[in-house]
């Protein structure tokens, strides 16, 4: 047996697992690192996993995502890129509980540049859907998006998108948040957002088309949202399909929240690229496949 | 005798000038358009300039600035490009207080384009530096940094770079901000940042180096801020160089907040661009100058 946690940001989600791997049992709680009290990590693992502890005994646990880092249970340090599923196994952390509990934290993946980047619990996901030896594009969209290049296997460059931080913080603090009425989606300022994002020019002076194209009636307020986002999307993408450039062989994979997949599949279409939506449970995946390599399962 | 008024979003400038255009007296009051409640500006107007209307019997009043907006005073319609002082001073919405004192306001300036652009008091403040029949490229920094091509004596083309709002609303309300501590300048810092910034590539993605280079220790917390800062501005001054392309011809000149002013030197400087700071009363020149074109002093 073997319980698997995908721990981030905001929330916890738990598998038992038995030992070919199947899932027992599940729990999800919204006990991400920001949100437990005073760091105490152990009360929180055992208020979900608690049960499942109890009717295990020296049953050993594998997590992924911000609880390896500075602000989370124990700091597990990067493995620089290219990084395969069998270096990050080489690499946990692991630690016993106060109460015993074998813990294994993945660690997050670093890549070293002139301005460096970081990943934590994505690498998770990649390597879960990743086939052995297996080449592609994935796109994690999210709070801090990523774009994930993967070679024989392996993570070999990535870069982060603070596309869904930019949205969130424009339509809750800006003047463009201000002009906005309601959350319906509108896919025709959806589309008009992703092809004027997807044009030439910076996302500053880009932005302001929010207020301007609203000012003129040319989007009514309840489509201004759509329009911000998909503004931020098609800016994201065109970049980000700069980046790639000729190494561009393979339809990008998408991996994360269905709905926010579904946004990015559009705009991608919009732009000509046709992206597959990836397995939702790529965390568990990863975790399975890790826990493997490092013989915890 | 007039009365010139520069009134914002936050505050309110005044000048009592004489027959010859000099100033005789001036006030400042943080009776900008957001502050004053339920849109009672005659009420701010008395407070501020009351002395003056008792004192000079029949004394009118010009204004620019977002007083004119569907949120101010009275709405004062945009001019189309290009605009010069005397297509502002043809279109001046006038009318007079409930005590029977005239009152004109300079109408905003329009780019009609796929995607609008409008400006409101910075056409006063590019036209009361721009000599008659002159050429050149204006920078305005401030929460919305205003571009502006000018040709003989018109407003040309402008272009809105949202640069001073995003550095807010990041610094404030997202995870970026959270890692900065203090706020005094730090230059290499910020150089680094315009470097960032002006090279190739999406501010989304960009924004992300402030954490990584924050995490792995290469600026301090103390410099973050500088960093963010000056990663914006090389943003915006990179795609406003491209997008000004051929037709710049000359230095550019700054206009507005003298420690503002010179963070966009420095940064044009870094460039490879000599930008010249312009007159800090620009505002004052422009009411002037359309106040003469209209006859009103």
């Amino acid at each position: 047996m073997l319980i698997a946690l995908d721990w981030g940001t905001t929330s916890l989600r738990a598998w038992l697992l038995d030992e070919a791997g199947a899932v027992v049992d599940s729990r999800t709680a919204p006990l991400g690192i920001m949100r437990v009290a005073d760091a105490r990590f152990e009360a929180a693992f055992h208020e979900v996993c608690g049960a499942w502890l109890a009717a295990h005994p020296g049953v050993g646990a594998i997590a992924s995502g911000m609880i390896g880092s500075r602000q989370g249970w124990h700091e597990a340090a990067y493995v620089d890129c290219p990084a395969a599923s069998e270096d990050l196994a080489a690499r946990l952390l692991r630690f016993e509980t106060t109460s015993g509990t074998r813990i294994a934290i993945v660690p997050g993946v670093a890549l070293r540049a002139a301005v460096p980047d970081v990943m934590r619990g994505e690498e998770t996901q990649v390597l879960g859907v990743l086939p052995a030896g297996g080449d592609g594009l994935l796109v994690l969209p999210g709070t801090h998006c990523k774009w994930v290049r993967a070679r024989d296997g392996r993570i070999e460059w990535f870069a982060t998108f603070m596309t869904g931080e930019l949205f969130a913080v424009l339509r809750e603090h800006s003047i463009l948040g201000r002009l906005m009425e309601g959350d319906t989606f509108d896919e025709a300022a959806f589309v008009r957002g992703v092809d004027a994002g997807a044009a030439q020019g910076s996302v500053a002076a880009n932005l302001f088309g929010v207020r301007t194209l609203g000012l003129f009636g040319e989007i009514a307020a309840a489509g201004l949202h759509s329009y911000l986002s998909g503004l931020l999307i098609g800016d994201e993408l065109a970049d980000g399909l700069q980046r790639i450039g000729s190494d561009r062989t393979a339809s990008p994979l998408l991996i994360g929240e269905p709905a926010l997949v579904e946004l990015y599949r559009r705009a991608f279409a919009r732009l000509g690229v046709a992206a597959w939506a990836g397995d939702a449970a790529a965390a568990l995946r990863g975790l399975r496949r890790i826990a493997k390599a490092a013989a915890l399962a």
